[in-house]
């Protein structure tokens, strides 16, 4: 996907010309929103850390994109989950991003479950 | 999609119909899995809490989708951000459930960004 690799590229202005100019950005998870191109690509230029990506999908549907990536910064491993809207034009005109964390199974449901160690898709 | 109104209508015969027999389903926040149809519909059957689904966007191509849903149990919200890949027959193989926690705004980029308090979707 475009967007995903001009990041990873530090190709700021491929990945501005897949925006639209009053793109939002929302983290629901901290209730953030960014407004508009300009800042928007200057969070990601900003944002902290030699961070790495992979995609390990992504789905497209006419207006509506979803991916799933994987982050790399410092060793540490974190999943993204992002979900796109388009314009009439093709651009991006939305983009939420979630950030899950890791937690404990919570008790009840051993009799089904098993746990794993390995990456999320090591059963694929 | 046809997998959630099953889910929110507690359609359990429904619900398994759209599963493969050997089914997998991963939360790669807690590294728990679960293997086969029959223990994935009782996992659903027995999850606790009287909770109900909105799904906000979902998206398909070929044999991935995604989806952003809503669950409310007991007036809390939380978001589901799930991934699908399918068979040969069209039957879901492999569901991927994230289940994001809210947090704090790290420090750093406050000239960026804002605040907002509502629901996620209250820009569109």
């Amino acid at each position: 996907m475009a967007y995903w690799a001009a990041a990873e590229a530090r190709d700021w202005a491929g990945f501005a010309a897949l925006l639209a100019d009053d793109v939002v950005y929302e983290l629901p998870q901290s209730r953030e929103r960014i407004l508009g191109k300009e800042r928007y690509v200057q969070f990601n230029v900003e944002y902290p850390g030699d961070w790495h990506l992979t995609v390990h999908m992504a789905v497209g549907e006419e207006r509506h994109a979803a991916t799933w990536a994987r982050f790399v910064v410092g060793g540490e491993e974190q999943q993204a989950l992002t979900f796109f809207e388009l314009d009439d034009d093709g651009l991006i005109a939305k983009v939420t991003d979630f950030w899950p964390e890791p937690y404990e199974p919570p008790p009840g449901r051993e009799h089904l479950v098993e746990r794993y160690s390995a990456r999320p898709d090591s059963s694929a």
